[in-house]
């Protein structure tokens, strides 16, 4: 199969990795910055490097945007100008109704691979990235089966799990599974300095904090211009997901107040059920 | 030096793997589970297996009780009946008001490293698992300074560092580092499992959800008798920290039903920053 990747960062060049070694792909990219190219073409995540869009777009049968969202929807439409009748185009953007909604051509398909971190470049991209990943995709009525078909087979050859869902009830459940964490870690951040400051604590004799809150915050203050972007072309979405979260703070907060360690006790075994569904993790763990 | 540890599990038992190999310590250790304690003496975390406390104890010059919150208060009273005038008793709880208000006696000094999960036993013990960690120490007016400089030493050997601070406000902090955390990604796992519900998407076909929320959800449910012990006994802490991410919450669900991007960035930058201090991150992490 002949895939093109557009933006070749962390996601793009992980695309090519996996397309190359894994779904016997030839792979050719473009990145409008020439050193990120450069750096993807010695890494061995493409086949060739393409000045333009359209020329790394060609005869490609499968072509896969990764660009910021805000960038995306003027990046698709260029591929899918340069693209033939019978090739499905693909993003990784992490919300998808805006996308949906601004581009009408049947041989696009949104997508988001829950993988990866948007704030490294091609030195970080892995040919294992996407294994056992949840990869959403978006089609809509008019998409033609053998376009998805093909695109569901391309990214279960990298490892990852094709799940399909509406564009809306992905950005829904983005809000939960990836949005409100992202809020909920620079919270953590931010009540955690203050307490500090005001215990008369001094961060500079070795970090004041445990393994707990270093995962619990991995993701504070991630990449400004692309969650500044994603935060807003999902706001209704986290602003619901926001709300349910006070409203189980205060559920919490109450048990708490009151003493209530049946309560506490049920809320907590209820979690780590959930909780190794969600993550796929050792029930034991 | 001689060594005691009451309660040999993961914590206990990197103690007593730390204590004699960088700490040059002959270690004796006791634990209610006599499987606990010969598993302790097969991995090398002890030197010696005694089958009481007092025997533990016994000419030990330090003496960590590491056993769950609740079952602290009598096991250290124990401990200090049997050890000696120039013996220094310290614990490693995960709140240090309730103990410090128990205990009134010279030679116990309350102790708190940020390192490990309650969650496993011995088996999971290592001999790093204190390496730049943070190791709070709540020593009072009437601690003996030769009794705390020993307990400082030992466990900068360890590879931690000591930080000292008054009870009250190592379980304000904490409840900041480490209990909030916890309820967080509890609430995380409860609003993603609920909006997976919705949109009706089977959580049976691999993990949907992706690293970020892996992370931030690590220790949700986490063990539910140690952390409902570990919650009452810092419920005012937490009910204060709860009220003040509420707060948080509410300015952030402002910004976004507003869409003003200008406070969004500005609040991720600042969260950046702080966590790489609080964390000991590598900033361009």
């Amino acid at each position: 199969v002949k895939i093109a990747v557009v933006g070749v960062g962390l996601i793009g060049g992980s695309i090519g990795l996996a397309a190359r070694s894994r779904a016997g792909a030839s792979v050719c990219g473009h990145d409008p910055d020439p050193r990120a190219l450069a750096a993807a073409l010695d890494l061995g995540a493409i086949d060739r490097a393409a000045e333009d869009v359209s020329t790394a777009v060609g005869e490609a049968e499968v072509v896969f945007v990764a660009a910021p969202v805000g960038a995306l929807p003027e990046i698709v439409e260029a591929v899918l100008a340069a693209a033939g009748p019978d090739c499905v185009v693909s993003d990784v953007g992490s919300t998808k109704q805006a996308i949906a909604d601004q581009i009408d051509d049947p041989r696009f398909v949104g997508g988001h691979p829950l993988a990866g971190a948007e704030t490294a470049g091609v030195d970080g991209a892995r040919v294992d990235l996407f294994d056992g990943a949840a990869w959403y995709l978006t089609p809509s009525r008019d998409t033609p089966s053998r376009l998805l078909e093909r695109l569901r087979e391309t990214i279960g050859a990298f490892g990852a799990h094709p799940r399909e869902i509406d564009p809306e009830a992905h950005d829904r459940l983005l809000a939960s599974l990836s949005h409100l964490p992202h809020v909920f870690a620079n919270v953590l951040v931010e009540g955690a300095a203050a307490a500090l400051g005001r215990e008369g604590q001094d961060v500079g004799d070795g970090a004041p904090a445990g393994p707990s809150f270093r995962d619990a915050t991995r993701v504070a203050g991630a990449n400004t211009a692309i969650w500044t972007d994603i935060y807003l072309a999902n706001r209704d979405a986290l602003v619901v997901a926001v709300d349910d979260a006070i409203a189980q703070l205060r559920e919490v907060r109450d048990a708490l107040a009151t003493g209530d360690a049946a309560t506490l006790a049920a809320w907590n075994d209820r979690a780590r059920a959930k909780r190794d569904r969600l993550t796929g993790a050792d029930p034991g763990s």
